[in-house]
């Protein structure tokens, strides 16, 4: 029994020793992915695509309360549709993959297989939006998309990925720019309430845009090893795709006008960010509101008469308000704990013949692996505290844990020292402004994540990198 | 008003002048569906995905319901691996889209994009199990795929489709071959339940079955101008494919085995089967279950004082039970009435000054028009009442449209007289079982759909073709 327990906890890498073997670890041993022989490309496991369902469902319900509606496109875009508007078809082009035959036949425009469908959705706009009656349009869609990326990792970086694109056209600027800052919103308050992740909220620099968009605005997570990873981003496109693709509308004073655009997505990267913002050497901790188990019950001497028959009755009430599963299978409890610590299942309940006898049973939570009697009459209760405790304790240690790694530095070898001798975080410097600055110490420091926060400060008057007056306070980071 | 109100309806073709014109009117004019410069493939558009997004939530609930699992597979499937199984190669390899190139690298081993996706399921299957304690396995996935039809038609066969595929492993045949029957039996309890739409359950000739399979189990449906629409498909493989990529399980008694395997699948075709079951000239005739929009409420002189308001009330009110909508917008009450009767909403509410002054509103059922006073107070259990009139309204329609149109026939030739005297339909006759009487009957009366149903009778002792002993009573119509 012990022996399993072990075995089964020590074939985890220690974060500290090696946080990226860890996390290929934890993918693996919390049956989240698989590896296929399509290179770059996954298995989503059931215990994965579980989690991905919880996201989609919370944030899909999201979307539809605040008036979006879902669609399908294709997943093909022919060549020649690609290549309309030209600051995208650079920005993509080279990272797609291309079918070139369909059956035997070889095709004459080639279809590349979406990377993102703003094309799609523009000729499909240019086709149903002739007036002002027909604005906004509120469309999302949940499908998978493909970028041909050379280096990959499970969820943060693979060649196809799952995710939501909203794309959305306005009468005006200002209605466009609303929408990009409410999904933007919306992105923050899923992360922060149902995934307890901090982040912060903020705009790219123009270097670092969507290829197409006027302004990128994005959500930024520091994960445990105090590199961030950019959560989810919200595009504004001003009237250039319109003008590319011929979207116009007549105007309530009857005039032909262009539209305003946005397009916002988030994709099963914040699986990837849920593990390394919240997991510890135990294996996965999962939020409770996307874990696709809220509560395990473990029967202990589960031989003896009438402790699997209590627990069955336990599960069948907890299943009226919770996700809850009973494990009475032949592994040892042992085994059992160490399983469900490594699948992050929130909430753990244990029930032996003693318990049963004095009406009760040990409610443990993950995170903190905290044991509390209950009595059998307050369990109910006592589950829904208990996750909320595991919502508001890892939301805390990841919120101490981003406040610890968060550095002011007023020159570039400030920047340089103080990540050496703390380890990665965030760094808050002044910028001018000046791409040149941008580059430099994006080069000298390393930090490749750089974000303006929408709370600016003012934490002294000049640029980190060339002293001349800065414009804007930037969040400075090594990249996911 | 009454301009509006012929234009609009008066842009469908009639269905008995032409069906097909008729089809393809209403995918458009209810906006279902629209064209892109993509050949065969189409957006789906919100009220078409609506209607998707319900069959895969009841769906959904049914497999779970059953212990099933939902996964992920990569969307792309190397030409080496589906080259394992020679019978499923050779049954798809000719209509796949081949993906030679990932940006400007070319590939060594093409991608094909998934057809289907037996053989990913297998190669993971291969990975993940070793032992009787790893079965069954039931997965299920939600996802696009792709097939490079010649000739293409909104919903009915398109080169990319939405659809559901469930794979299943298990230790004997016994238990795969419940499992395929198991999930053909929920897809006929879906189709009639919620779709409102009869279907005989039966199985394929070895000539029609599945690339790959043993034996292939189908619904039919017979649509409105008397064509069969095969609905769903449930396939029994055997342990073929385990042999093929090496699938092998140790056994309680300690020995290595093949498991036995199971694959089936309804597709976005579901909805093209709905409009043509159930659609009538003035449009689509949806089945409540599935219905994005279940009830509209259509205030009459709504410039009245009081009347918006009240009809307000009433849509908060029936929104606690069903999906509804008031539409309050400027067009007349019979342009809208028009509107939501090509949408197929199956029940309209009218309300106007008079009806608020008597305490009531009048209640109007899709599929035949019925106008019903309802008193207020009454009115959630009177929509609940009519949208059941609805659903078995439209469903004793088509089963009696199928038994007024099902022949039986004891040889070719009366086949022949009786679809030219009658117009398609379905066709009852007996089959010796030989593939060359089969050849031959669907050459001589154009009839492709055959179908052995599950409920077997004797209409005579002798094949339909030959003469010979008879094996079995077939279904033959003509095939959408």
């Amino acid at each position: 029994m012990a022996d399993n327990n072990r075995k089964m906890v020590g074939s985890i890498t220690s974060m500290d020793e090696d946080f990226a073997k860890w996390y290929t670890d934890i993918v693996k041993k919390a049956e989240l992915i698989e590896y296929t022989s399509v290179k770059g490309c996954m298995v989503i496991r059931p215990y994965g695509y579980a989690i991905w369902e919880n996201i989609q469902r919370i944030l899909d319900g999201m979307f539809k309360e605040t008036g979006h509606e879902n669609v399908c496109m294709p997943m093909f875009i022919p060549e020649s549709l690609l290549q309309k508007e030209k600051d995208h078809v650079k920005g993509f082009a080279p990272e797609v993959a291309w079918v070139t035959h369909g059956g035997s036949e070889k095709l004459e425009d080639r279809l590349c297989v979406r990377p993102t469908s703003e094309v799609l959705f523009c000729e499909h706009y240019a086709n149903i939006i002739q007036s002002h009656r027909d604005l906004p349009k509120l469309y999302n869609q949940w499908v998978s998309v493909v970028r041909w990326e050379k280096t990959t990792r499970p969820f943060l970086r693979s060649r196809e990925f799952l995710w939501q694109e909203g794309h959305t056209v306005h009468a005006t600027a200002q209605e466009a720019i609303e929408e990009t800052e409410r999904m933007l919103d919306i992105y923050a308050e899923f992360c922060e309430k149902y995934l307890a992740m901090p982040v912060i909220k903020g705009r790219k620099t123009d270097s670092d845009k969507f290829a197409g968009a006027e302004a990128t605005y994005a959500i930024e997570a520091l994960m445990h090893d105090g590199k961030a990873l950019q959560a989810g981003t919200s595009h504004y496109f001003g009237d250039g795709f319109a003008k590319a693709f011929g979207i116009q509308y007549t105007s309530k004073e009857n005039k032909l006008v262009y539209p305003h655009q946005t397009s916002w997505g988030v994709t099963t990267r914040l699986i990837g960010a849920v593990i390394m913002t919240h997991g510890d050497d135990n294996g996965l901790v999962l939020p409770p509101d996307i874990a696709p188990v809220q509560a395990v019950i473990i029967p202990v001497m589960q031989h003896k008469e009438g402790v699997l028959e209590k627990c069955a009755g336990l599960k069948n009430m907890l299943a009226e308000d919770f996700r809850v599963k009973l494990d009475d299978s032949d592994n040892s409890p042992g085994w059992k704990f160490a399983e469900y610590e490594m699948k992050g299942v929130p909430v753990r309940i244990e029930m032996g013949p003693k318990d049963i006898e004095a009406g009760q049973c040990v409610v443990v939570t993950r995170h903190n692996r905290e044991k509390t009697t209950v009595k059998l009459a307050d369990i109910k209760a006592a589950v829904a505290g208990k996750l909320e405790e595991v919502r508001s304790g890892i939301y805390e240690k990841a919120l101490k844990n981003r406040e610890n790694r968060t550095y002011s530095c007023m020159n570039t070898d400030e920047i340089i020292k103080t990540l050496e001798e703390n380890g990665d975080g965030f760094v808050k410097a002044m910028w001018c402004g000046d791409e040149a600055c941008e580059d430099i110490v994006k080069e000298k420091t390393g930090a490749g994540s750089r974000c303006m926060p929408s709370e600016q400060e003012k934490i002294s008057d000049v640029c980190v990198c060339c002293g001349k007056p800065a414009k804007a306070l930037v969040y400075w980071g090594k990249a996911y």
